[in-house]
């Protein structure tokens, strides 16, 4: 139990009478003429599994910084039932009536909950989520892209003691290859909760399949995160044209989408490189010193992702940073020394790092470059 | 948007196979030969006007460190009425079901509602809720009564706007009263939710009534209050002979409680200063200096309740610390000057303070000695 | 000692050799066309009574998002004088060498200490400190001035125990008035270190003084200052017509300053309301609802002060929030409720709070109006 | 800036007044009829290339819940020696001024500096530093041995570009050889500031040479390290027969040591379990749960050491936690899982999991083993 001593008596009185709620903006610039949206594509109320009223998704939602959220209760799954309503569409009905208040999106959507293969798959931006529930899996399916759904398969590496296979990797079965074939499979959860699954992240990759990272949240938000150690819910960024469902669909068809989870991020280069040339500023680019003393440079994170800098290679002139940390909306100093009392003069110097937490592939780190310049005297 | 630089690829797998959760201890010592259980005696679920399903309440209570919760939905008030059950007495049921998991006792409770006067009451202990569910308000007390409940009036300042009075002051109207005449109201909530009410506090000391402090939690604990920057939900202290629903009731009716909100702590002087007793130690009680130097000493509180020390007066010789903070579960050093160089040899101080923090009446608080040797050469 | 469960292995190797320092930067936007440059005219060294070497205070600035700092060694008290150079311009010659690398202005000060009256004051933008060292009083306030000093009074409450006086005030003295009649006092401290003088507040408003709040730090400052707790060093806004040492010292004599203090900013309206006017944005000020129901409204704050607004008064058809709290760079919804069922249409409604933390005197505070549109259906 | 929204009048007067200081003791149990004594025996001040005035280490070490600190001024790297006293002894002699006022243990060191090899060494528990002030090396030892030290070489990883060696790892030279066969070579830091040298941890195990941690500070600990994130002061622990300098100079020659890092504990198996022992409680070791349920157990951490536990292997017949996480000063409640529906009865079942962060090699955990009964009805 933490305490603050300073809090005592000011608190007495009259908080309870506060009508506001507090958003935790998440800061990720638009990129490419696009808005950044935040979306958490996969959650659940007390109509399925979850244990909270599905209204609540949607403040949660609001305060955690997202700009939609999709309610998917399981079609098959539902503990609850005996105590509540049979009617699928009571949980995203229940959850609209907060979008205007909280302008946060909700997009209707279903899980189509089987074991593995297939496993599970949301159905999202559904109109009647009712029909969905029927015998044959492929039915299901096709029920819902009729009704002009967007099919993600979630959590490929969930469904144990099965999977993993014996060799700890997921597998795409026969049937994935099916649905993928007949354009029945558009995203897959390439994060589920607090699981990154690289060899998912290749499928989509190879097979240009959209990513996207998703909470899957069952209990609160605020129960099962830990969100002030740095431990948030994922998050999936959808490159839209505009804030607005059909925005958020037409990007997900399109594959415009990157994944927020813990400190790093998933996703093509073109966006991320985008978001990292949106988000960091050198402030201080030129340095004088005298000759043999180190060179002070200051560059800025404007964006609320925590940055890793790996040095790709030194210059031969002068030692740069084997690493650098550069927070989220922090400014850092670093200095670069040169390697002999005799270099003098100006000189431009790029110096290149890998962002160690800028996934472009699941071995892969976007690499950029700063470029200064020393003047030694 | 917090975030830690250096937590990345630590947590992309496995974490949410962990089958653990963790539980903030409350560290507030056993006293008079009970033990000190810490209980919340007022909470919401989806079944009258909450938004969380029942059994998540239990997993909450073992996180916050309770012993004890009662969950007491509204009788009148309903609004998922018609997506849920009828039946007042599902939420406990369910509830209960985690019970023995978590080591949480789960108290049967109902809050008849009605319009103040009479307000809301927690009727504790109850079997049968159903039967309370009628239209007259005291044959719904007498009903629960012959249960054996224990009668809670709860937020007596709430109900705006009717109340507060002009003056500013909540009403003790005539059917409070006639239930307290007729011993059918046996607690009060001093503090409800963040608000607390001294001129409540006042009534239950003038008439020696039990007090409490509770959350009345709909939210989910974890949205509601922002427990990492001090904010934890009120808890009610019962001392009690054993850790059992019977214990507590025996308690309850015994007006064996305190109450721990914010950083306060109300309650009978016996009860707070063997609080204070077991919880503090100097662990240092002599110092020598050169004459005219500052002389050190240490307090420790093995306690989470942090304590806020204002002096009552100097000493003719030595210069007191006007205030200490001794915060939760931490040791201090403070200092004592003397007012002259002159003073020499070897002298018995004992220093008078205000533990501002514990309140043994709405304008009073806990008086406390620290007596100390110093030896000046 | 708090811990985080997630790290272990991941830090074993290499932070040492991070060539970094990281930044706090302080968000509070230019105004008027001038730079809001955040400044601190008051600390010590080794060199005086404080206890770190002189270049550290640099590097802390940096840190602590400062654009200038001022060294200001007491010239009476030199407690370490016999283990150090007697040299009093020592300390700033050494913090002179890290002001280029790290960008950091750093300002040539002394602190002519004297008894009460006429207590203690910097002379700052100096350029030679030991001629100062003179024994009369006005000869050494003189000989500043004559090197262009601004003449700062510090602390001017705490003397103890002579002040405060018996009526607890802090006393302008016969000398304070001659010091301020022949132009030899600039500026005065309403902020020292962790305290806040209102009745300084109030001379400065009534003489037009240059008011400044500082740290007057002789610890070092992240061993003084709780900053993880919201314990941050005062700070001094100087409203600057470019970062450099000629324009705050052109800036302190013309009276643009301002203090933030904690959560609290203290200075001339003009200044205070641009401050809010640039920091604070309605970002939903339209909202639509059926009759009878809640109205939501979205305001952003992209400062880093916090912000505490109290009602003034009611509309007579709608209920607007008593109290609203908007945390620094946040966004909060906040809710408007109409006092009858039959209120309809388009409304335009004006929102008059208190913003309870911005004090234009020192019981004074800011006034702002928040303009929304109703629109109820 | 991190701002609380609840401080801001509250503070505005008399913090300032307040002549205490709090202490975070580090709550390691004692252990084998030894106190536990925390230590750093590697700091620098202003009298060498540190940045703070001596006595401040001794507080700082009080704040930090040290036992004893040793100040070990380079004898031969003095950049501030123009502006400073030669005396080797000052920094030493200054601290000591504070040894009593806060009851932490100041131990006279100097640091003999070279290249390496044969690198740094500390001489620690020393009388006089300047006669050590002489040109040959071993001379140098031979004095601080004849004057009673513990010779500790520091940091061998540390000098590059020299080293680490083209294999990655430290080099044991023929000089230190010498040292050792000579016995002038009596501890090794394995852990120095925030870097931990697994190979030099190896060397120490294969030869039974004491062990240390220690922070080798510079700066001030709060500019430094960033505690509030849990990135302490490395620690060395002394199991010491009294809380004395001769206790801990008896328990450094006799290799009674272990180390703090980050979060982890690096010492002799015989060490570490038992401060697991003195530290982990299962309170909650038996359950009962219906046939095909899971039973849910409790442990708790009583010190400020968190554990990562990992499973060796499953029981045949029930699957337990894969990790489970047992954060410091806190219980948690974890499950086990029956693997069939036909398991039913009392059972005792073992539960081996490594500690992951209890090393007692460099790629050795202790093994500890949880005993619960499940009863399946």
């Amino acid at each position: 139990m933490k305490n603050l001593v300073t809090i005592f008596f000011v608190l007495s009185f009259g908080l309870n009478a506060l009508a506001q709620q507090t958003r935790d903006d998440i800061n990720i610039p638009d990129i490419l003429g696009y808005k950044t949206l935040k979306c958490d594509f996969h959650s659940h109320t007390v109509f399925s599994d979850g244990n909270v009223w599905p209204d609540l998704r949607v403040r949660e939602a609001f305060r955690d910084g997202l700009d939609a959220i999709a309610i998917t209760d399981h079609i098959e799954y539902r503990p609850h039932k005996d105590d509540l309503t049979k009617n699928h569409n009571r949980s995203v009905e229940i959850a609209k009536t907060k979008e205007n208040q909280y302008d946060v999106i909700v997009i209707k959507g279903s899980e189509i909950t089987r074991k593995m293969p297939p496993g599970h798959l949301n159905a999202l931006f559904i109109k009647d989520s009712n029909p969905i529930d029927t015998a044959d899996f492929m039915t299901a399916i096709k029920i819902a892209k009729e009704q002009g759904a967007f099919i993600q398969w979630n959590h490929p590496f969930w469904l144990k003691p099965v999977f993993p296979t014996k060799d700890g990797k997921p597998t795409w079965f026969p049937i994935h290859q099916e649905l993928f074939d007949k354009h029945l499979l558009d995203g897959i959860e390439i994060v589920n909760e607090r699981e990154y699954y690289p060899d998912v992240y290749k499928w989509c990759i190879e097979n240009n399949i959209t990513i996207t990272g998703n909470s899957d949240i069952h209990d609160p938000v605020s129960y099962f995160f830990e969100q002030d150690k740095g431990d948030h819910r994922p998050v999936t960024l959808v490159f839209s044209k505009e804030k607005s469902e059909e925005g958020i669909k037409e990007a997900l068809f399109a594959h415009r989408t990157a994944v927020f989870h813990h400190d790093s991020l998933f996703g093509k280069e073109e966006y991320l490189r985008e978001i990292f040339n949106n988000s960091v500023k050198l402030i201080k680019d030129k340095a004088i010193a005298n000759k043999g003393a180190d060179l002070y440079f200051q560059v800025k994170n404007n964006s609320d992702v925590p940055m890793t800098f790996i040095l790709e290679k030194d210059d031969d002139d002068f030692k740069f940073p084997a690493r650098l940390l550069l927070p989220a909306q922090k400014t850092i100093v670093f200095s670069v020394r040169p390697k002999s009392k005799d270099i003098a003069g100006q000189k431009e110097l790029k110096l290149n790092y890998f962002v160690k937490n800028f996934l472009t592939g699941p071995e892969k780190c976007l690499k950029v470059e700063f470029n200064v310049t020393t003047d030694l005297k």
